[in-house]
């Protein structure tokens, strides 16, 4: 289980619950398991939730009783949380809850719900009585209350970060000539672990020489030597919460070129945290770094976004990207960043054969301005 | 990059492209990134591949074009392969694809593409072409090709589970008492690393004292102490396969009955695996160690199936289960287990309060019988 307070938790289902009426609905079956924890506190690999009016319906299977009933009356207890035991197939026990909720208009997650068990849904509703409750496509209910962080949800951010920042102090104890990727990688995990994260966010990167230049390289044996650029990037779940980290380091002196090349993306990562302030567009927080990296040239070996929120998920909304096709489209995210945002700011620059730099901070966007989560130095580091 | 003979994918298009013939279609839209990674090697976060008579078309980002670049012309480059860059959303580049295509009745993976992605789909298709194709829904195509495992699959889970045994044999020094649950999972994780996988399969668990009687607890700060049941299990991924194995061991001497339901769950264990052979039903197998627990009374505290498949999913068909209601029906897996299929086998018994006891194994079912892949000794460790 995770940690939020009993009383987060039901501000959060009030929430969902302005939104469900907006919409007209019964009821909202919620699939996704990042917004079943997000509502219930709940960190297994197995359960759907409906909400009504004035219970939360939790499913779940044998493996996870004695864990929900051991929540019971502890400060992180669900509010009105009924418990309906699977024994079988989830999708059999939801159907049944739902006719036998007796729900006319019951929301349920499109983004996450796949074409096959909607259809059986649909079905097996059908054939279990006369008037079957009615499936309403919702998307994004959830996550949009996620965006906006609450202070328990803050606080742990801020913990997290706090932790990642000391794994990030260690890297030169860890990152050295004649190791592999692969090692370094280990060595991470190990202090990402020793930090108190319950494991690791994503997959660990440690990119050196020319695989500096791949922005999602997997660690392999290549050893590290004498003029390398690597790129670490690293995150950790810490009571449920996601933080993520990325240091360029090189091995020896910096090359002037070295130099340029992670000047301009230092520049661009801090011209982007300047910019971050609540009302102002993703995409200007997503052009001011841009825009530095384009006056040094770079703006072409910039391929992917300027960030990506984090929370439960490691990668939600808002993302800080350019604008495409269809973001101003009627249900995509609201362009402007918010107080209680958390979020990612990590310009790269990959020039391939060569190498690349990548710097990334974790931010906050407060009433006033920006806090910056993650306090390590992103000043360069010659090993 | 996973590392399949261009041969072997080769071999996984036609069985493919037989299906799609059956089916009448004319291209099989694979969004799942399993199915994906089977038909590619790609082991990338993001890529959509299209298999049509003749080609597979790869959608995949910036992030990612080096490496398919690298991949060609060596020993596990793709066939066929004709790489589409995405510069932008995924289905916006896979909606103009299928346009270009021309294809009549395009298949769809209804168990993984979501009803918001199907629903933008069809409109688009509908919205760019007087003569739209046709979304045709479909489940299990590529799944049901990768239950039974190829020789180079078979090989790499071979050697994966190998090299997970080595780890089994070296916890009698990890588990010890005063550690806490997590010390002694990260120190299992590292081993997983150091054996030469890629990361863990899944979280892994160290259960002791009454945790134990939960199937699926995180290792917390709980210290062991003498007289704990400690339940390990832990899994590796090598090459993109996984493997899975548990140990329970005992800290100090066990008790009489520590010994009596540690040899009953060992008695169901080895007679599940003795049942294993081509042609035997997965719900026979699955009443073999059932049966075994509850002529010792501990049927019911069995809450679990007695397995699951292993492949580039850690959860996999064929699922070693009791038959439940919609196990027969039409599409439903096949009941027969059949040569070339690997899975777990590991049954438990869960006593609230006191603890209790998993022994999981992988096998592979060969012609003549069954091969177990894990090779640590699961008799009752006392530490």
């Amino acid at each position: 289980m995770s940690h939020a307070p009993t009383a987060a938790l039901d501000r959060r289902h009030q929430t969902i619950r302005q939104q469900t009426t907006t919409h007209s609905l019964d009821a909202l079956v919620v699939t996704s398991l990042s917004n079943v924890l997000y509502l219930t506190n709940f960190t297994g690999s197995a359960a759907i939730a409906v909400l009504t009016a004035d219970r939360v319906y939790f499913l779940t299977d044998f493996r996870y009783l004695t864990t929900i009933e051991e929540s019971r009356g502890t400060a992180f207890d669900c509010p009105s949380l009924e418990l309906v035991t699977v024994d079988g197939a989830y999708d059999v026990a939801l159907a049944a809850l739902l006719t036998q909720l007796d729900a006319r208009r019951v929301g349920f997650e499109a983004t996450h719900l796949t074409v096959a068990r909607h259809t059986w849904l649909t079905r097996t509703l059908a054939a279990s009585s006369a008037s079957p409750p009615e499936l309403v496509a919702t998307e994004g209910i959830v996550e949009r209350a996620r965006v906006r962080k609450d202070p328990y949800e803050i606080a742990t951010l801020r913990e997290a970060a706090r932790r990642l920042s000391a794994v990030a102090l260690a890297l030169p104890a860890d990152v050295r000539a004649g190791r592999s990727e692969r090692e370094v990688a280990m060595a991470i995990d190990r202090r990402v672990r020793e930090a108190g994260f319950s494991r690791p966010a994503f997959d660990t990167i440690v990119a050196g020489g020319p695989n500096a230049a791949l922005p999602h390289a997997h660690p392999g044996e290549r050893k590290l030597h004498e003029g390398d650029l690597v790129v670490l990037d690293f995150g950790g779940v810490y009571d449920s919460y996601c933080v993520d980290l990325t240091r360029t380091v090189v091995i020896g002196r910096a090359s002037d070129r070295v130099k340029e090349v992670y000047g301009a993306v230092l520049e661009a990562h801090d011209r982007a945290i300047a910019s971050v302030a609540p009302g102002r567009s993703r995409f200007d927080i997503d052009a001011a770094a841009r825009d530095a990296l384009t006056a040094r040239g770079l703006g072409d070996v910039f391929g992917h976004g300027t960030g990506h929120g984090l929370g439960i998920d490691v990668h939600e909304d808002p993302r800080i990207t350019r604008k495409r096709p269809g973001d101003e489209a009627a249900g995509a995210p609201a362009p402007d960043v918010a107080p209680g945002m958390v979020f990612t700011i990590e310009p790269g620059a990959y020039l391939p054969g060569w190498g690349g730099v990548r710097i990334e901070d974790d931010v906050l966007v407060t009433e006033s301005g920006v806090e910056v989560l993650t306090t390590a130095p992103a000043d360069l580091i010659e090993i």
